[in-house]
């Protein structure tokens, strides 16, 4: 089946030791697949979405063990580029408990996704969205110049790109992460963005509320965006679509594994738009997936569409 | 020793998923032994009461395993009929973490215990309780008889009859459960149901409150019971004999893993009466072993006395 | 893609013991993915080839962990068909060590495949081989029936069908076996045997060798038979095409897990034939991917090119 | 059931670091319930011998893991008696592979057994064997009395001794076991000893082969012994029985756990001396049980009548 | 380099079962290296003071396991004896949950280090600060020789004496504690006890508050101490340094394992002492690694001065 | 105490999947410490030679990972150097099972290590033994030059080179790994080198045996050589010095972990080289610590002294 969604980004391996055991004394790690991107694709995938990822991946055991695990959630790895030099990415986890912060160390450098430069763009034929986020900027300008090439692959073919700001710290400055985004930002019919990231690196004033900020990082950076969404992590979201406003509370959860709510939210919101339930229907399913998605181990949110349903708060937004 | 106490029902195994992991992409599953009145009959062994547990298992490795966790807890298994056809029962957990609940699949259709259609009631001979509960009866016609046949045996013999309401939706429907349940009702001198059972199953107008609900389940259904329980959870129950009232509330709880806490209130009940301590001083026991399975791991319930004492909380029971 | 090769049969959740431990005292149960056809599938995806399995699972948790393993491996399963009745098909393993024998304990009645009746021919469209096996046919009449119509779909357009024997006495007797099998046998361009089953279930003599035997086979009961293959275990394997036999030892292998090695040799057979190099060759690849499956825990042989090619022995076939 | 055989001496928690990892960096420890006695009644219980075992434990949990394991086998645990002093036995163990030896530390002074003083000699009424062995002597004045009371106490029952020698070099020297067990040898009707303890400890010349040391044994020491067997570790036995000596070859085992192997020959030997079948057919089942114990994790081997047949190998005994 | 914390104590290894699982049915126990005075080194080391640790071990794998733990941390073991007799002591942990109270159960008596009678004093020549604990007081009548030793060796050098009283119910009676202790904490110049030891082993009056009841702790039983720490849990401590009084609250923590928190305290306070930042900061940090130390398994708090930092509250003491 | 042995190189962790399991399906990963002179250094320290390790480490919870572990055995590492920059190398195995190789892949390129230029060389003021190897040499010119002035320091301290050829093709070709160790050989005076690297590498005739080839390896690359050891794997060594020729069985080993073993054997060499007793009987240990690294898993020998001569096989060395 064609993909109605493309995801472009990098995979890796993550490494986290047990709950409760520390990285400097620890013993096994546990390994999961995880990628801003390759979440996206396998969240949709496992609620039904035929959806492809776009990335390179040494030809290793290490390099096949991200590919079966996405193919295994039904996403269509045959646009992955298979190469001989480059590393795959890792990150190492340590699990916090107040006051102990989780820490995350990132080993991603000189991987393969970060030394592609160009990919297949039929990919993007048959499909609706084209997704990709900051992080992928933030690798060097080769995944920089490769995400504006899928991005403007994807306004040839009227693809609307969606584009997750998921601005890092331990990659890059606000200064030149706003440099990039910015322009994309204006390219991008759907953009998610957190409320931190938003004052950080766009600068946006957060002072008068979630709602004048979204309003403000729409104006200001992305008029021609069809959904701007700012999330502010488990309190829940503003989403902006012409002149409506949708707040959307999200879930209570209790949390087993916080990282990849994220992008379990930015799936659950696509899968909203795909079926064209409008903006804050959406913003129920992208909250109900985030919520979800703390509740396993992993990065990965793998649901069915009951069960994203079952988690859906009754929608406490309000239309303006 | 000759039991006091004679359970007859089925056991499975039990098989989960870890913690924070999905059934869906599990590697391992956790094995205990589980049923409700094989729970019931572990707690009531560890507890220190002589206790035998009436079932079939079939002749294999798997019934094996269950035949050896109930010895161990200290039940007497010499009353089990070993048979060369049907399967063991099993059933499939995966823990929630909200807003994901807690999700169970059984697979016990055509279980050795299914298939038994007699038991040697000389079991009976000394007892003082004999406990089944309406999972059993929504096993089938020929479970039912059994059930059947055994209350019979134990009224023969003037051991008290006591029954847990246990409706499960999975098996069978509110009108086929009460039609089964309301004659084995009036014959049972202790009963347990759970209020929203009370008004599922039996109709009993649960707007007045815990209290009246108990006393129109018992008016209108059981007449002749010397203790009639209707719980409520995690928050308590109310306990009926003859025109005394009891409430009780429950001990709170980290819970670990609920399941098989509603088995090991009906034994803490027993536990107590068996002790001729009185209904108000059983509820104690039967909220604190409740709340104490709540803690650990698996169905089964195995506390010494000092420790249900110890977790039995200070009686807030009203006397009327 | 279109896939090249088609298999149809049960996949099952394989629950084993730990090695070294016994079912009867389990206290967790690792989890696999098995099942002849579908571990042919799997390992065929592996190697690189367009594979389709054709099957029908639950729509339930154990239902997609069947099928997102085989579609991790790289099997479409999209010919799957998602049935709410009926359970996933188990089976136990306790693993021996001498002088306690490998145990199985086959838990599969009234799965969902058990109750399939029919399939979308279409997969076959571009296959070149169709592969099911002894096993689906003793399922009882709706697999033989389903069986039947998919050898008889795959003959109809020119799609060459490989049969393996695979005989299990716990599934039923040898003449049974016989009356169903004899003339399938007949319709099989490629058929697998092993010297036990030949002679228990065809009564083939095989007094006087097993070159002896795999021709007596093929004249009694598959004289179209392009390539039968007779094979010893861990000693090797005789194949006969047409006025050859090929006489191929097996790799030395150190096992850590015999289950399945059957179906890779199967694999490993199918790959040679896919690529056209012939019976003898195609033997190599067999007994490689054989003793490799050995080296591995679980069912499934997940191997490269590369690694069934370096673990090829030597050619040792003789040529007649 | 009042018991067949009774066993008296210490169980104690096994701890055992996981193969291939060194106590001295141990970071977990399996438990596994031993102690030569209890494992012979765990045997003998699980093969359907109502048996019980005489010993003290401590009423803490670690107590209750030990009689909740042994229960659990079937073992009637109603003559423990449960004491407030007294710790439980511990050893501990670093499974080898050949240069490094398989190394064991006990630490199990001051345990509740070895303060044990008396017992209730009604358990013996029924019994047709009372067993215990040279690891119960070694413990001290206290259970050397104790061992000596549950002899005499046999003896006046008619119930016959079984004493297995089972010195242990790290508990006394040879020439206080001797001192000892000389005397008690002369009590026992059937005597178990390996070959190297015959020379060791009693100073039976070896020089002439098993079978003469057998002999030498009988003579010197067990004049009046029905049944005395010199184990001879993986190989095998000799049993001399009156006039008439039995050879019987162990069967081949693939060891996963030694420990425990030789109180499994002992329950299998007493397994066939129950069913009156001689002594030649009870050696066959104590090599074949001894065989079977090597093959699981854990000291306690637990088999089935079946399981023990299926391994025996085939009578190569010689009758004189 | 010379040592500049010398401690004095037993270390044990502790055997707890897995997190909801119950002792007395456990299947592996996890090991960890803990006691009082060794648990502040190791925190103290990893926090970079060269610190040593003055014991005796068995010359067993079990002794060597407990130094490898510690000389890991960094802490100098040279100092520890190592000898032939005596065991490794032991104590046993099951995690509890509401209403199940966590539970320990010693087994440590013929400990190596309970039979040591002296040490080599040179050790004491560099250092700031000597510490002991109540713990090692309590263990007998060589022990508590053995600190009054370390102690006046201590004093002789001019090195500050830091003691815990961490008195220990299952050790000792409140009158023994006090009659030994008191003239103790006479010679100490830094000690931390905490509310309800003051009240229970000093009669301390607590009626009217932490604040006075250190004051009171120190006016009658420690006129000479520089710094006295009346520590209350999870809440934190108050504590007097001359005329100034420091109140200081703990970090909320969550959980996962609360034991050793105390011992970190002491070493978050000698970490700030050493660094002569004053008692009120040195209040921060011990109640920050106090908090840090419930957020990971086990009993010792390995952490950095990164760490500590960032987990320091906002310093609220008051200071009179 | 001032350092006996110093040894110079990297250290990884090394991360590997469980037995059985392929690096393609891992779900987690075993992580030990590991490194040719790292490991050198710990077999030595805990066999009780003070030894020091230099190296540079990430000042990261991974770089303390290994410092921890290096510490527990022993080795002193307050000559590593902490730096910000640079990774902490990995590398990631598969173990194999024949005919599966076990199969490393390397991640340790812009290591922490390889980028260390400098040292301090008064580590080696007290040292008898100054230690690397060929993989050291083989990282790149930084970890070249370094191992040069390591050497160099040595040299004119007259601490003894000792160097191991331990040539890895997955890092530099024959010819230059010939070119840069060539000199370095000159300049050592204990080498140890595989018979197949002398062969491969320097191109040394195998064909007359390994006491030839060893010979030939002295005269052409090493004249000045106090001791040559050439290693044939698990069949043992051939040792030259001066005119003797000693050969040395290997004592047979069941294989737990290979990997590491060479690094033991020298550590088992050295160990008898400080203890005085000439090359053969060091040899003797040599072999012996090198079965013994076999038999445990992860990279590091950790024996005591009574463990290698307990394990050391009769001295079968021909002297000459």
């Amino acid at each position: 089946m064609s993909p109605q969604v493309v995801t472009l980004g990098e995979a890796m391996l993550r490494l986290s030791a047990p709950a409760g055991e520390r990285l400097e004394a620890v013993e096994s790690l546990d390994v999961h697949v995880a990628g801003a991107e390759a979440n996206v694709a396998a969240a949709l995938a496992s609620l039904g979405v035929p959806v492809a990822w776009v990335s390179a991946l040494p030809d290793l055991p290490l390099g096949r063990r991200v590919a079966r695990a996405l193919r295994g959630a039904g996403v269509d790895v045959g646009f992955v580029e298979w190469v001989d030099q480059g590393r795959i990415g890792l990150f190492f986890i340590e699990f916090g408990a107040t006051p102990r912060p989780t820490a995350v160390w990132y080993d991603r450098q000189t991987s393969a996704f970060s030394q592609m430069s160009e990919f297949d763009p039929t990919v993007l034929d048959e499909a609706r969205f084209a997704v990709s986020s900051g992080v992928t900027m933030a690798l060097g300008d080769g995944p920089r110049r490769l995400a504006e090439s899928f991005i403007g692959a994807a306004r040839e073919r009227g693809v609307s790109v969606c584009l997750d700001v998921n601005y890092r710290e331990r990659l890059w400055a606000p200064s030149a992460a706003r440099r990039v985004l910015e322009p994309m930002l204006g390219q991008a019919k759907i953009i998610v963005c957190s409320r931190r990231d938003a004052e950080r690196v766009f600068g946006v004033d957060d002072a008068e509320g979630a709602e004048a900020a979204a309003l403000e990082l729409r104006e200001r950076f992305a008029p021609e965006a069809a959904a701007l969404v700012l999330t502010d992590g488990a309190s829940g979201c503003v989403g902006i679509s012409g002149s409506s406003v949708f707040v959307q509370a999200a879930p209570t959860a209790r949390v087993v594994d916080r990282i990849g709510a994220g992008d379990a939210f930015v799936a659950g919101l696509l899968w909203g738009m795909l079926s064209d339930v409008g903006l804050g229907e959406s913003l129920r399913y992208a909250t109900a997936l985030g919520a979800l998605a703390c509740t396993v181990r992993g990065d990965q949110a793998l649901f069915t569409p009951a069960e994203i349903r079952a988690a859906a708060t009754e929608t406490v937004a309000m239309i303006r």
